[in-house]
């Protein structure tokens, strides 16, 4: 069979599979994650042996120490996959949430009905246990989803997935609910990106390049996770104890992702202050500050930054220091550098509190609290399949509640158009 | 400036507008919704003016009397479209609504706050009124738009525009809100669709052809309308009169439009006593009626039905009949055949009207009522700018929420993640 026909094979197996996952019942569903956490755990062994295939010819490839690391499925993933499926099934299921519903003048009762999305479709690198994460959300979410990860850890995803779907028919669920593509041809990603009658949303995990590839192509809605230019604004009148703490936080807890601070901005009226104490702890955690002209001239170790500078994503131990003369001059750097990812403001002012929240178009606004909370499971979504950073359909992070859309309900008595 | 150059153009400044839009507050775009009404009455002349440029080409060029009319900017049309710019200024502003709240463990509290979506991109064919409406609806919910209508109906729309953007500067917001492109050059929609740094949404509004080449093409996501075929099914127990008023309105009301029924299934224990009589009264009413064996050997004066007549999508006074042996039948028939459009049940059975509420996964699904309710209007919804029938962000009728996504906001109070 050509990749083509595979992949649309595929597609219409997804298809079917989703309409009956979308009536398939909470319990059932529940019950099917529950197996598949037990089948992952009592098959670790045949688990640990295909993976050992795609470990074996990753070293052989020269594969960086990192990336073997993140294919190997040690003791300890496999009980991490088991322990998230177990939690995914104890989450409320969205699926049949009535969210409002209203009554016209002609008596017609009207109401949003929260339904599965369909087919998901989800493109990665070579994490395995992507694989079962990402299938999990879209199983308790109700839709089929088709998994397209790495061709290193091929074996592994492949594995894992009869795993999944043995759960899956188990239960009296359809098999094809998670469908690994079974080749590593690359032919099979544009294949998959053309099924705009089958699949009904693409999420790719990867890199900037992945993830320009899948839009440019797919014909159908991308949800998509670019970078992470997070700032942290410490307004006029705000607490020094508070502002240190978050910004150390923000910046030197997890410095390689997608929520760290990458740019400090603070009001003129608070530098002189605040800025020497607190450029002396960032740089007591090892973080490199890289100063604005102002900035510089109150703390003179500081590098001087570039116009680069205020666009960087560094993912790394260093940090972008700009003096603002006001709250509008922040919010306007945040609109031109910013990614419309994460920015948080520290400040004892109520009406700027306000402002800032309600002007700054980023998914995550916080106040007094550090950037890194922009997380799904630290948000209270329960679960997290990834971070938007387009605005239609779900901006920021994305629980299972995102993996439904809804449909309109109406209860008639007869009611007809005049 | 090649047509290359200028969209990229025509984006930057609808980036920048929608920035504004998006904090121009909720008595400031009412006002210049009304002054846009208000403007264009009373440069009602100019624009028949310029209209008329456009109506003379078209005749010239052979246009068939029913586009000419649609093109046509009469007194009427004129005064409607100025209503329909003062209804949309009354209508709530969803931009700010706080949908939900909730408190964490930690003490954050989390909320999810309604926002503008940014700049949206409308394609569609010669109605001018339409550049008027989408524009309406767009900056109601705080986005900035970009239109591209057919090439028939250019110096209407320039003219149009340029009165939009008047308004807009009346009140002190960027004219730049509402652009139309001002070339009839074909290449200047592909050019558009590459901008998925600039554009945020893709609304094609038009036949399946002009549909799928955006779907093709875009980068952005695409609220898409596709074909409606819409199915009443009449249970075992529903009560004939109101079945009859209901296929009656639902056929024949409007045939012409997407919400129309194009396919009746009814129960073969209802079909003996009621298919006779309905079919009368179809028949009266000027429908064709094209039926499976079964509803043949009940009604023998209806035309065979053919396999493709249950994918049809007549939009006329044709109707396809189908006699199943019961309700599961008759979702398995829609789930097959139907375009997830509008379908709805006639019943007197209170767990069959909830079974097919939550079953049948199209975008509006309604009891004892008309199809023909799937209508921004006739849901409450206030307005409509198109029925999306993808499931993605919004399914069913789209108003001015529909135009809004949303983002996170958090008041903490010096919380840091440990």
């Amino acid at each position: 069979m050509d990749v083509s026909a595979l992949v649309l094979e595929m597609g219409q197996k997804g298809k079917n599979a989703a309409k009956l996952m979308a009536n398939a019942g909470t319990d059932k569903k529940n019950e099917a994650l529950r197996i598949m956490a037990d089948l992952l755990q009592e098959k670790r062994k045949h688990i640990q042996s295909e993976n050992a295939k795609d470990v074996t010819a990753a070293k052989e490839s020269g594969m960086s120490k990192a990336k073997v690391d993140r294919l190997t499925l040690t003791d300890k993933v496999i009980d991490e996959m088991a322990a998230g499926l177990r939690e995914v099934s104890q989450l409320p299921d969205p699926v049949g949430e009535v969210t409002k519903m209203w009554t016209r003048p002609n008596g017609l009762r009207v109401g949003k009905m929260r339904i599965p999305l369909g087919v998901i479709g989800i493109i990665y690198e070579s994490r395995p246990n992507v694989t079962v994460d990402a299938a999990g959300l879209c199983i308790k979410a109700g839709n089929s989803v088709i998994l397209r990860g790495g061709s290193e850890a091929i074996n592994s995803n492949r594995c894992l997935s009869e795993i999944l779907q043995e759960a899956l028919s188990r239960v009296g669920l359809p098999g094809d609910a998670v469908q690994v593509v079974p080749t590593t041809d690359r032919e099979a990603v544009l294949e998959l990106l053309k099924l705009e009658d089958y699949i009904d949303l693409i999420i790719p995990r990867g890199g900037e390049g992945l993830i320009r590839f899948v839009v440019e192509h797919a014909r159908m809605p991308v949800l998509k996770h670019y970078k992470g230019v997070c700032h942290i604004y410490i307004d006029e009148v705000a607490e020094y104890d508070m502002a240190e703490k978050i910004c150390l936080n923000a910046k030197v807890q997890r410095p390689g992702v997608c929520n760290a601070m990458e740019t400090l901005l603070i009001h003129k009226k608070a530098a002189p202050e605040m800025l020497p104490k607190l450029a002396k702890s960032l740089r007591d955690a090892g973080v490199e500050l890289r100063g604005c002209e102002e900035a510089r001239k109150i703390v003179p170790e500081m590098k001087e930054a570039t116009e680069d500078d205020w666009y960087e994503e560094y993912l790394d131990l260093i940090l972008a220091v700009k003096v603002v003369g006001s709250m509008d001059e922040a919010m306007s750097h945040i609109a031109k550098y910013g990614s419309d990812h994460t920015e948080a403001i520290i400040t004892t002012d109520y009406r700027r509190a306000h402002r800032f929240l309600s002007e700054v178009q980023s998914s995550v606004v916080l106040v007094n609290a550090s950037t890194r909370f922009n997380d799904g499971f630290q948000l209270g979504l329960g679960a997290e399949i990834g971070i938007s950073t387009s605005k239609l359909h779900a901006f920021g992070p994305m629980g299972v509640e995102e993996l439904t859309g809804s449909k309109f309900i109406v209860f008639g008595d007869g009611q007809v158009r005049s």
